[in-house]
């Protein structure tokens, strides 16, 4: 990322000294540069003057007096962390120092556009169960990136599976039940979904930090609400009128559970990217999964449970 | 986006020349800027310099002997076609040109690295059935971006309901098979979804493009078989001990189901963006929901039809 080639001037020099120095070393310098970087005798960078700042300054102007504050990198800052600065700052190139604060090279703002299509293509493949693979991988490569995934899902999945299996007696008498269980899912499973992302995309932009966390979490929890305050009322009579055969009252537990469940979802998508990050985890890998093996269980628990409850 | 001030200078000049104009006009020029565009005496760009090397060429040097062809970028260009032109040919700076060709402005690469986050933004969002709204939206603003989601998905969550109730009398007999549900759905989904979300991003970085979609079909085919190969005796083996009791040919049924579901899981999350693509669509609009909904109605009709001719 970073190289070794640096346009660097001694802090006593003025334009003109550098212009000259730029000509005569020419060879000597990177091949496209768009700061000098100011040093101190002990090599330390000061300050940085751009390219067009030294072009437009009179020959007999000091360095001192055009340069301007620069952001420095340490030689073993983490790529994501310097992708953030560069953003921030909106900066073209900035001087990369070594742990006695000397200038050994630059990072410029090309290398650090890939960064970001790198970090980001993570994040998204990580949110969907795909550790690492891209358009060279093998089949072989492919599978074990994926599979992984599939298998931890598999292992969440008998969460739900196994909720059902308590209430198989209520089943059994309302089969109902069983047809409607794929919409508790999916809305749970979505909702969830949702909060999770939004968190996952925050905490990596670092809009999202510890002090505004319990903010967020209110948040999704109103939003949950919310959703839930316009899709109940809608799914609990589409299923009232569905069902009006058999009992009616389905459509009040579906609609119940709903409600519950967008709570439930909107808690799990905020709480499993925020407590991963706060261990240190990535806070995208295997959310997506835990999140929907949790708004199943919780969806099929709720559900079920009012069921046996209001109509055995 | 673009920027007015542009640093120009007739395709006559020599450094000499540039570098006194940029003292003298100093004001008038952008306060930064990383390339003088040459132009011909229609104000065309014919070829651009990076300041750095204006900087070390001698003062007699022509421009046009230094000059380097330059990516020019249309008014009227979509953001996102000039984020993929900077980053393939890792660019500073581009001159813009008007209708007829003549240079009106430049684009810096500053400005465009907050369009790749945008873009990202966008797209991690959207495949998560999130429509429009960041850290600064109100509650009903982020009720009306992920309620209509959330909605659609009710719907096509009612397709695999349909199915469930076209056995409902098989489940009665096995409700085993409702307790396997979940699993079904959950395989059947992240399968998809893993597809899904390589080929939204592979079209976003348009390594994707219908010259290798049929290539990328079939692979994404064989991952689903070798998947499939790779959790079906797992899943089929572990249902079968989990109800010896009732019937072990449940697991086989499972097993045959899952592997045929994954094959539609890979078709599906390659073709949905795809297709989506082709009518100029947004690929990863949507795409999600479409995606978990056919994996169910298929993994539910697959699962069960299987199970109704085995079993009953």
């Amino acid at each position: 990322l970073m190289q070794r080639e640096v346009m660097a001037a001694p802090q006593f020099w003025n334009v003109g000294d550098t212009i000259d120095h730029i000509r005569k070393q020419g060879e000597e310098l990177p091949e496209l540069f768009f700061d000098i970087y100011v040093v101190d005798p002990q090599n330390h960078p000061v300050g940085g003057v751009a390219v067009s700042q030294l072009l437009r300054s009179p020959r007999t102007m000091a360095l001192l007096d055009i340069m301007e504050p620069v952001n420095v990198i340490a030689v073993d800052q983490d790529q994501e962390e310097v992708a953030y600065i560069f953003e921030k700052y909106h900066l073209i190139s900035a001087p990369v120092i070594d742990v006695a604060g000397r200038l050994v090279g630059q990072i410029t703002v090309d290398d650090i556009v890939n960064i970001i299509q790198e970090e980001n293509r993570e994040d998204i493949l990580r949110l969907a169960g795909v550790a690492d693979e891209d358009r060279g991988s093998s089949v072989p490569e492919i599978v074990r990136s994926r599979v992984p995934w599939l298998a931890i899902n598999l292992a969440t999945a008998t969460m739900g599976a196994s909720v059902i299996g308590w209430f198989e007696g209520t089943i059994q008498h309302i089969v109902a039940l069983a047809v409607l269980m794929p919409i508790v899912s999916a809305i749970g499973g979505n909702a969830g979904t949702q909060a999770l992302t939004v968190t996952v995309r925050a905490l990596a932009t670092r809009e999202l930090n510890s002090s505004n966390a319990p903010r967020t979490f209110w948040r999704e929890l109103v939003v949950g609400l919310a959703n839930g305050l316009v899709l109940a009322p809608l799914i609990g009579i589409a299923t009232a009128l569905w069902f009006r055969d058999e009992d009616w009252r389905i459509g009040l537990v579906i609609a119940a559970a709903m409600m519950l469940n967008l709570l439930v979802a909107a808690s799990i998508g905020v709480l499993t990217p925020l407590t991963l990050s706060k261990f240190k985890f990535d806070p995208a890998v295997s959310s997506a999964v835990f999140v929907t093996a949790t708004t199943d269980f919780f969806g099929f628990l709720i559900f079920l449970g009012l069921a046996t409850l209001v109509l055995m």
